[in-house]
């Protein structure tokens, strides 16, 4: 039986919503590291990390040896928001490893288990501390599918979806947007500053420090700090929606820490648990800790088998700063083959950070063909981007020098077809 | 070092929105079965489930024997929506052995792995398919904390954290709401009917069949088969939420079957995995398949490993009526011996259908010094109801009979002294 | 040239929005008292009065005195909102005459000159005063076109103008609504009694005493004290929309006296000026007056000459008890003929207070053709009602028994013939 | 009896939302022509014209007589929408004296008389015709009081009295509001041809040319232009806010004259009637014309007394072009007296267009002095913008040359004297 035959009960019975099976169509069945299997044996190289979920790389040993431990042991494995050793262990483990260190004395929220609960558990919060119904947000930011999540995200197809008007939001150009012709802000400070601007006064910014699905859109440093002192100078929250680009993907543990700035609330998932399993953190400062208890629930905020591999993977990888500088070197690694590989093509140019990158093209359409191209060579890659211009490229951060090598070959032969194309 | 102390890093760290484990003070290690055990070993018989997300018991054999296998072989864990092995056999299983046999052709789609999750998709398909906004829902509704899922459940308090006005959504009275004393949906059919009513046409009717989280407040068959004509008369969209009450809570396997309806849009979640892992699923009929792909995303809607539960469940509890048979068995046993106790305590009366049973208080403070002297003997049970006046009952599906006796007599000593309190 | 002819201009230039014009295929150029008359000289006896707006008949002689000689000696007559003698006697008639007499306390703010105005004024104020957005309003009620009054309106076609869903507003069955089977209020007191029932509880509730343009539905003085017990027992704003049914056409001066309740909030609008002329109030309570200096205005609201008018009409009509008693009376007498002559018909019934009175017709055609037969020969009658079922007769308060009884009579052949129609 | 004691009736009788009187503390009895006079006989020069509503004067003699002449021979004053020889005189006179001459060829919708309720009906046909929610706005824009109008009104005291989040409009910086260091519309284009910028595809932009209560700010014609540009590629309806800068306020009937645009929709208000009667219209395209009869309607549309004063006017002032002439001259006249003014006031600068002209002054505090100086020494001027900062001048057109200087020497008297105030 040909692997083109199996997909079918998919067909017949999975929801037209799926959609990166779309791309790569066939069936998975194992995976390890960097790499994954289909059902016919082929293997893949993943530049694609489970949308940044698999930082740590496929079924990681380590965390698997502490996954299958707690089961076999019958650990607790669903607890609510009850008191659980896992739990316990888990928020020890990231205070002395990740907040200690870095002087940040954020009081941990569990949420439901994605990103959009964790956005959604930040907006409500920021609302109910101000008073306030308004969030900035910044063009191409996207924040999930639910419908709080979803009104600060900037795709309109995936806005109609809601099927009711999105309202309480206003978006403001992100970084680079308005293509450095304008100060930073200017539109933004002058509307805040002036009561007859029709901008009602937000009760908080959310902003992604690196916008992956928005098309590798890299916010510069000063123009966060800006950010932050804008909001604090005018008694705004300011929110990082970290789920994709915090864990490490651009190196530090969160991604605002190059920065130098601290946001009032910060939202984890996606990489959090270190194993691919849900799970997803609202980090809120303790001022802010206003919730009455059960105000905001969920039925899988205790996925404890996450917790286990998520504080295997904080033990592991954040003791010390070897994962962190590793990623930016492979970072610059990637960046500077980039560099050289856009210098031949003159359409297509590259920006990221850390270990996502992105390739962006004029036309949209090679960036499909680098994709499929890329598929058909073994390699996993996704588009981004207002148009799915831009290849995005996020391999797990424990690819070796060699499989990011071997990626990046693919990747340069992938480009170069595709932009000679006709 | 007594249990007492050792919660403290979830003082210090841990958001004051925690709930459970107020009323349960102690820190749990590990679970079988309907047992949990706490750290210091003290042992406490489970009539909560994962407030029903372990329907099959705490880390069941069955299940936990394919979970390691399938994480000792490497199976791929985290797949957002490509084509995995384990979800195509989750899915065949699926519909071998639940969907076909009941004649059900929904298209099943995988939103991200929570209840909330799953119902902003119902919503949000629902607007789509319409084209119109209002959706009506029903008096202590509990459908999740998501933004749209929140306009649409009951609770006040979990209403006010949304921080912005909850709207496009209706309330209409839930069976035996006005005490009988008004003919079943008079007052909805005149406002649809009418077009002057001021009533938008609705989108749809989300309805639990048994509000669990609203009090155990059991909906008649023929007031939802009243539900579902009135819907199919004036061509709205029927949602029923079997987050809680599915995957045999109530004795089948949809909680909507022994009514004999069919509802246009069903919500999955909670014991789908079996294993309390999270997953959650949106059933459609296929004429209202129209998403765009990737119109409603989520990272983690490919947990393969809640997949393999998943089908180990089905396999092993639904190829047969054996836990259905049994499930009503238990519940009617369940019925009986509160209506035996009811009968000696003139303010508590008890309702409930299959394996979810309450105790309700005309006294709220007994039903919390039930619980909190239930605890006290070893075993769980939580509140609900929009006074928490109700004692909510779900023990494991897979609980024994001697273990259901076992809870039954330390409720009935509870709920005698917590009546005798002055 | 015929009548016909001339309205080219109309059809050339005007929207298609205009309305009535359709129903009343002719020109006017004059009117007097209960006549109006056309270009072509052809008369029509007013039984519409200006939707209410002519109590005192076309050009009233008593006013228009006033208004010639206040124009004459060059009155002010455009001031917004600065102090005036005219306005200052108007307010001391209003007070002298109106609200002194009546024990009523209010405070007086003149929105902008149109009934939707004063409801706008009247909802932003119970919202501003509470804290709260959501609007309890009725089935069948008219409260105005602009967004905020739009929103308490129940009429399908007229909320579909709005463009953007009509939201923070919940309707609720009026009085009969639910023909009498339910027991009143049954749902709305359940629902705000209890604190899951998701009906936000509200700012204020809305009411007409008899809604003429949702059909003639006349509220029983015993519900409309049940309502104002409800809303006082529960901190809620009640708001009085007496634009069409004050100024005496149920027979008191304000429409709500006879049931003895006094609203929070009163909006007059309509015969307030007395001569048709544009002008606006909304009465509220001395604590509610929380309004910062110009936080609600507009441009007309101080329209002079209707202040004139306004206080000529109170000075003539009001001093005494004579109007309202032959309101009373000449409402028994339509009331009278219309019992005799809906005994003759079997699909016909009537209902009305005071000088609004309705013949309803089982078919809606019937009541289209009444209104046509009245036109040609020479009376007006517009109808209202869901599906225009209802003919709504108005006659100025001034009309002579003479003309009542001549109305009637075209009414009885008119309603004869419709109904013999085939 | 002291004037000073005199307006107490309105102390306790009207609502605190009264705002002008408390500028002008004195209760006006008469009016003619550019002049007040009060009950003690003070006399007034006017440089405010009901805020705009008096571009011919008070009491105008050709407006009266014509007034006066129809209410003595009982011409129809109310007639709601149908059809009157005093309206089809309107409409005739308004096509060939203003928009036949221009070449416009819009239809005309009488919406109610104020100016709040025809930008009500512009938005909410804006909204039907192209099924679009957003309406873009202007910073410091003024367009009502209603909830639509507010929504797209940027005054946040204002903005706050809705007691409701106002929705469905985004706020773009007006010409000039960036200080002209940003590339007009940089950031609205940019918003508008990316799919992922979050904002959402607008109905309409609604625009005033020149903000009145906003503080006098002149969009340049090329501003305008562009901006009708914009509207066009997109397929976005351009509504110009006419209601203040209309009826010759600038020097053309319609200000966007200059800038040679033709918007979509226009609203009119204030001077439209000529003597300071209610009365609105909003002119749509004919294409646009897809209301259904009686879809958006009001009482008081047929105010048949400012049908004859508005057609009187329009014969008297707009049959030649004598009267924009004199507003252009008059308003040079005004401009440059302000240029000489503020060059020996380094604190103080001027702007307007025609005859709207204002004195921007750097402290708020010396504008609000300004005003009660010329108060003083009997001169009518309010202050407007955000801070209230600018000293805003609306003479009648009708002004006479002398009553335009002496109305300056007592400002420049003013200006001086407020900013030499320790």
């Amino acid at each position: 039986m040909s692997a083109g035959l199996r997909p079918s009960v998919f067909d017949e019975l999975e929801s037209e919503v799926r959609s990166y099976c779309r791309r790569w169509p066939t069936t998975f069945a194992t995976a390890s590291g960097s790499w994954l299997t289909d059902e016919t044996g082929h293997e893949y190289l993943d530049f694609f990390a489970g949308a940044g979920s698999l930082n740590y790389g496929h079924n990681n040993p380590v965390l698997k040896s502490a996954l299958v431990d707690y089961v076999a042991r019958d650990g607790i494995t669903h607890s609510l928001d009850t008191y659980t050793v896992a739990k316990r262990e888990f928020l020890e483990t990231l205070h002395r490893v990740v907040l200690a260190p870095r002087n940040l004395d954020y009081k941990v929220q569990f949420p439901g288990p994605t990103g959009t609960n964790a956005v959604e558990a930040a907006l409500k919060l920021a609302r109910k501390c101000t008073g306030r119904e308004t969030i900035i947000s910044f063009t191409n930011a996207f924040h999930g599918m639910t419908l709080g999540a979803l009104a600060v995200t900037g795709n309109s197809m995936k806005r109609a979806g809601a099927g009711v008007p999105l309202v309480h939001t206003t978006p403001m150009p992100f970084d680079h947007y308005l293509g450095g012709t304008v100060d930073d802000f200017h539109w933004l400070e002058h509307a805040l500053e002036n009561s007859g601007s029709g901008l009602e006064k937000p009760a908080a910014v959310i902003v992604e420090t690196v916008q992956g699905e928005g098309g590798v859109n890299v916010a510069r440093p000063q123009w966060l700090r800006a950010l932050a002192q804008l909001c604090r100078d005018r008694d705004i929250l300011l929110i990082v929606d970290d789920v994709q680009m915090g864990c490490g993907r651009t190196g530090p543990f969160f991604s605002f820490e190059d920065a130098g700035i601290e946001p009032d609330i910060v939202t984890l998932s996606k990489s959090i648990s270190g194993y691919g399993l849900p799970m997803a953190l609202t980090l809120l400062k303790p001022h802010l800790d206003i919730w009455e208890p059960g105000e905001h629930n969920g039925t899988f905020r205790g996925n404890n088998l996450a917790f286990v591999t998520a504080r295997a993977a904080l033990e592991h990888y954040w003791n010390d700063d070897g994962l962190e500088g590793a990623t930016r070197r492979r970072g610059e690694m990637m960046s500077a083959a980039f560099t050289d590989l856009t210098a031949t093509l003159p359409t297509v140019s590259s920006r990221g950070r850390g270990m996502i990158q992105g390739l962006v093209f004029a036309d949209a359409a090679q960036a499909a063909r680098v994709s499929a191209h890329a598929f058909e060579h073994g390699l996993l890659v996704e588009t981004s981007g207002p148009r799915d211009e831009v290849v995005k490229l996020l391999p797990p951060l424990t690819a070796t020098d060699d499989e990011i090598a071997y990626g990046i070959r693919i990747l340069a032969d992938a480009a170069t077809a595709a932009t000679n194309h006709h």
